[in-house]
């Protein structure tokens, strides 16, 4: 068949089956699809013509470039990450054990919307864990669920308002910074002294809104103590629009004693949003965080996000309530926590006894997964870095963790051992002998 | 004992032991743990010291107000919803077989994070089904998988900038509106006629970047014609900083024919962004969708968003890939299509049958989960909500579905019937009758 003009009618259903010796019926449907899509239009009683489509508004055909993905794998035989977490004691067959429960129960809570703060009973649970293990007294209807702390850390943004002034700790964990300047117009350093944030970079600033890690300054490790709590907390309160948003995001594997109270447990005047992750201590994979909000700022939250659903699966949230309230959280918490100490002993140990010793500074706060090697022979951290990095070692300096372009180079290395077993630990350490000495 | 003032000593380890009847260790454990909370501090060879906290900024206890969560359950005993999913075909038993296999599979892959777009092989297997399915030719490296529709605007609008002048449907889907309006600056409203979004609304607005539903408005079931496809894209291309971004939301349940063809699969100069969802088709309780982005901005997404973390469970995203490949989500949505074409027939017939054939003109586009009902004699929009309450049957007005205040009462019902079964259809219909005639 030749090109039909725009307005031209089509061949009747009847001579176009005829000609083409198919049925009918086939002919109907396909003109009915281009009359659907537009392509053709029915006159009642007289037949199909074609529609008008001007040919220039019909851009070129397409071509396919192929696209590479970035590949992943690092280029290193030890990488002393702080992003990694061991997986070896994931308790699975409790986990499949829990998943088969859930699964086998069916029925409409798995499958229907939950509240867009999450699963009441997920709620329920983190609110009776805070208070067991953090000594919080919170309501379940404080806590919103949902996919990590960076979507939360977006979800606080929305709820106290983009064009306020944010800051985020300099140096800091830098995806932090990422997230702030991707969804807020103002975020500013906040500097950290040997106490942990500096009030009078606050004030010096004008924020209004800082973003502070209090129990265990990442990477610093520095622990805030109570009294440069309560005169952070003194300046949220001295001006109505001033919030602390208090991330306590391995607040689990603080190694010796009690965490030190949160905050939000301070707090008397709803002025901090508390936020935690289970990805440290469960999974990465697993992206499940949680906020608390004030009693004051509830009604705010619904009338402005309460509208967004729970991006956190109901499945996994029925998971990890039954996971939590059956106490197997704490145990494998309290597993990690040893694996992970042992595995701090072992480097500390095996570097003290190192030759590396005399050329370095071992500095560990109490807990964390990693630990910070300051040079006392003059290397600075890109020469450290360098040297390892031709042993195939991957170490990380602390300038790499300020994002506000004030980084100086001060010889200081920060070494994550929570990915790592004793083994690799060690050949590591050698490995940095032959780098570094 | 008396209250200790800031900088006074504090008794010696051994002789508070001895006071208190209890070992020297808990005494120790008690001193370090409040010097590592900043209430002590030690002056090595002398002893322990109270550190000087303010008394003035340390607020007054707190007391607990109880929150109530708002209820959820309607009180209503028929409810017209459009937003609700069947989940009785939902097919738990393949659901939980792939979620033993993947689970009993364990290891590394299940536990550590995946690419921030998501798991490559999920990824794979929706530019599969998008190339079976939706015609489009699809590179796994465009696709980002998140955690559902609302979190996915979230990033297009990082992506794009939320300084931009953005449009979405009105009438539309009301939570796109707030998504954006949470998001972004400066939201307009696109208006619709009967081939769709309106291309003089984009130019006269000033529009940047649109949302809208091509392959089936909703509420009002439109499906863009053809040529008002070309002439879309032509009106993006028209300028550089012009993005389309297609929601696909509901291309699963098209119920005759094939669906039609989508922007994306038009566009030649990399203008549309695609998304959708299977929050519909599968169940409303799992939060994933995935977002494909043109070649040309996948340099641009990475650059800016490549540090977020994938907001699905690789968990769930490892099943899905799998019930994809194998065919099954394939299998499920023609069943759920089938269920939701016989409601759909059973409801229109009932409709005609009855008496309110009479004061009703019955509309509806292809496919969707809903009826539009225009009053012919008369009875306004809040009438008919009103009798229809009075009853017990929930119903919704289409002003509802405007959210830029141009709503106009035009006796013009929305009543979805995809979460409800024959028998429901035909008890709202005679409380219908009871409430209308």
């Amino acid at each position: 068949m030749g090109k039909i003009g725009p307005g031209e009618k089509l061949p009747s259903k009847r001579a176009l089956s005829a000609h083409l010796k198919i049925s009918v019926v086939t002919v109907e449907t396909a003109y009915s699809l281009l009359a659907s899509e537009g392509y053709i239009y029915s006159v009642p009683g007289s037949g199909y013509y074609a529609e008008n489509i001007p040919g220039r508004i019909i851009g070129p055909k397409k071509t396919r470039t192929i696209i590479k993905e970035p590949e992943q794998s690092s280029s290193y035989l030890i990488d002393f990450s702080t992003n990694r977490a061991d997986t070896t004691l994931f308790p699975f067959s409790v986990w499949a054990k829990l998943s088969r429960e859930i699964l086998s129960s069916g029925g409409d809570e798995l499958l229907n919307t939950c509240s867009g703060k999450g699963v009441y009973r997920l709620r329920q649970a983190i609110g009776e864990y805070l208070r067991c293990f953090r000594g919080m007294d919170v309501q379940p209807e404080q806590i919103v669920v949902g996919a990590g702390s960076e979507y939360l850390t977006g979800l606080v943004i929305q709820l106290l308002g983009r064009e306020k002034v944010y800051g985020v700790e300099d140096p800091g964990y830098v995806k932090t910074h990422q997230v702030f300047s991707a969804n807020c117009s103002k975020v500013l350093p906040i500097e950290v002294d040997g106490s942990g944030a500096r009030l009078s970079s606050l004030a010096a600033q004008g924020i209004q809104i800082a973003h502070i890690t209090p129990s265990h300054h990442f990477p610093l490790g520095t622990i805030m103590p109570a009294a440069r709590r309560h005169e952070i907390l003194a300046w949220a309160y001295a001006a109505s629009d001033r919030y602390i948003i208090e991330d306590d995001y391995d607040s689990d594997f603080r190694m010796y004693g009690k965490p030190v109270p949160t905050l939000q447990s301070m707090d008397s005047y709803s002025r901090v949003l508390y936020m935690n992750t289970f990805t440290k201590s469960l999974a990465p994979s697993m992206r499940i965080g949680y906020l608390v909000i004030p009693p004051e700022l509830i009604s705010c939250f619904e009338e402005k996000l309460g509208f967004y659903a729970c991006t956190v699966p109901v499945f996994e949230q029925l998971i990890l309530a039954e996971f939590l309230k059956r106490g197997y959280f704490e145990r494998h918490v309290s597993r990690m926590r040893k694996l992970y100490l042992s595995r701090r002993d072992h480097f500390i140990r095996s570097l003290s006894s190192s030759p590396l010793s005399k050329i370095l500074e071992v500095q560990s706060a109490n807990g964390g997964t990693h630990l910070l090697l300051n040079s006392k022979n003059g290397l600075s951290e890109r020469e450290l870095k360098e040297r390892a990095a031709a042993q195939g070692v991957r170490v990380y300096g602390l300038s790499e963790y300020y994002s506000f372009g004030k980084n100086k180079d001060e010889g200081r290395i920060i070494a994550g051992y929570s990915g790592m077993n004793a083994q690799e630990i060690s050949l590591g350490i050698s490995a940095l002998e032959r780098a570094w000495l």
